[in-house]
């Protein structure tokens, strides 16, 4: 049974991977129960609030769960929190044993579920394709574990490394395969920032619209339920509130002055102090959005002097950049506003896959270790 | 038996392919010869001057060879030219069909090597892997075609698109897995081409070093037989004669200006009218290139100014660009001087391939239909 325990985690990992557009600002998870080599349950963790994986799993198992093998693709929780512990539940339905693929960061949890399980004489294992299941919640993880949000910065360039011509013409770079995974990744997060020039100059509105996901159904019908929370970074509000950012509800924006009176009551402000540059620090503002908003995953969509901002910062973990087969030339925007002056102050990125998205190519980096 | 031919047209390539270094300026050829399901000879074209694929395989198949089929990669020629006509060898030998991957767009073939085996009573079949063939030929087919040479431009650039810092300092940019690939790229060329700057600011050689390639013994000695012909252009004498390039013997200097009375005697130097910005045209270059110098497969390695002057000459056949997880910021160098305005007037890609090469990652790129 033991050689099986990468499969049928794969397989657990398969139904926390239903919950990736849903279950924010809670972890992904999934379960399967196994008996005699065969799955006699299964479930997987929906949306906040919902019943988790193991209770579903437990729930589909029946009487049938007693003795049988339990695997989570994250550690069963041990406190009540809007549901109760499932480390209790799994006790009670009598499994014999349980695979954990990775120990829960939430201090709440951390280590205090599997002590539980063990303490009731269940054999517990950890750690089988931890990996997989550290990048479904890279989100969650890096928030338990740094009270940071976990940073994607999306970008579009050409073959050539240029976002639009230097006139600011850019629509479009890429084709519309490359827009709907941008959708995805915005249904993936729990949040959405970009700035005031994109706001101003491209009328973005950072939405999700439901017929561009190219999703089955029931995920369109999940990730629709919960549109990712859009942030609009306006140090000096510069946007006016007419414009289309405005018209969709849910919105936050972050500023240096006051409140407009004439703001919608749907949408959010948060006024920050402003540093020497009159620029909102970006640092102060991530701590806030994974405190007061739980934000797991930010997104950033935004232009070259933003997203340059961020790497400077040094809050970037992860690229998203789609390159196109085109060269707009040497006078066009560069990827980053990013100056630097020699080769030891490059920054060092690995490049970890590379794949074709419609005509254009998905690069995925991370920064060097 | 014809339901095999792919695998052994397949089989007569993987031949062909190893003289991918050597045959310049005759294309790359292999040949097997199969009787009842078994191959009982093959053999590929090693150099100029030597017996072509189809005379080795004969060979090797003795008298076997009669009422069996032959596989050859491309059409058997017709002609004397340094060695006996092949067509009528495959005759003389009794073979009973022959399967032909490609016509020969020689023009002193072009159909006749298969006429004359039609005309001895052989069944023969054409286009089977066809475009296999072509890539593997792609120079021999473009010169014979067009009178021009196949240009690929090699470039090496950060996940910015740019190549070095805005003081010119780029070394190095990508690993050295990336630059054994240069040097197996260089061996494939019948020519390497550089300008004054490349060889004053990086010291470039454009020479080949057999430790450095990367391959067995057998495919290490047919590559440093016969180094590609280094080219220069320097239209107005800049690079001083005892630079680096100078030192290694065979290069060909391309220049507005008369040969200098020091020039060693081992390097060669063609006066080229300048156009009205005083620069070479590539256009008449690359035809003399062809015509003099049997170049099939030009590399181009050059700086962004003269990969650029190719660009916009719409002289590019394919794009081979390195791209190494860094970035190098918004003030680095651009990919290509390659100045345009609008979207309208951006080059358009297609993008067929990228793949790992040691920590970098290799693009090719075609212009779009």
């Amino acid at each position: 049974m033991i050689a099986n325990d990468q499969l049928w985690m794969s397989k657990a990992l398969q139904l926390a991977h239903r919950g990736i557009y849903s279950t924010h600002p809670n972890p992904r998870v999934g379960c399967v129960i196994v008996a005699e080599n065969q799955v006699i349950g299964q479930g997987w963790h929906q949306k906040a609030g919902d019943p988790h994986a193991e209770v579903h799993a437990l729930r589909d198992a029946g009487s049938n769960a007693k003795d049988a093998t339990a695997y989570v693709t994250l550690e069963p929780c041990s406190h009540f929190g809007k549901t109760p512990p499932c480390a209790d539940a799994l006790i009670k339905a009598g499994v014999k044993r349980v695979v954990v693929a990775m120990q829960d960061p939430n201090p709440k949890v951390a280590g205090r579920g599997i002590a539980r399980l063990q303490a009731a004489g269940i054999d517990v294992t950890c750690g089988v394709l931890e990996q997989e299941a550290y990048t479904l919640n890279k989100g969650f993880i890096k928030r338990m574990c740094t009270d940071m949000p976990y940073v994607t910065v999306k970008l579009a360039m050409s073959l050539d490394g240029r976002t639009a011509m230097a006139s600011g013409e850019s629509q479009w770079i890429t084709s519309s395969a490359a827009r709907q995974e941008v959708q995805r990744l915005r249904a993936q997060s729990s949040a959405v920032i970009t700035g005031a020039d994109t706001v101003l100059f491209d009328d973005a509105k950072l939405t999700i619209r439901s017929s561009e996901l190219g999703l089955d159904q029931e995920l369109t019908d999940l990730a629709m339920q919960r549109q990712p929370l859009r942030i609009l970074i306006d140090s000096n509000q510069r946007v006016p509130l007419d414009k289309a950012f405005y018209q969709s509800p849910y919105s936050l924006t972050v500023s240096g002055v006051d409140k407009p009176e004439k703001l919608k009551e749907q949408q959010a402000w948060l006024k920050l102090p402003l540093n020497q540059q009159s620029h909102i620090d970006l640092n102060t503002l991530l701590a806030k959005l994974a405190q007061d908003y739980e934000v797991n995953e930010l997104l950033v969509e935004a232009g070259a002097t933003l997203a340059g901002a961020f790497v400077q910062a040094g809050l970037v973990d992860e690229f998203a950049i789609f390159m196109a087969g085109k060269f707009l030339g040497s006078s066009a925007r560069p990827l980053l506003s990013l100056p630097l002056d020699t080769m030891s102050q490059a920054i060092n990125l690995t490049i970890k896959d590379i794949r074709a998205v419609g005509d254009d190519w998905l690069i995925k980096a991370f920064l060097a270790a």
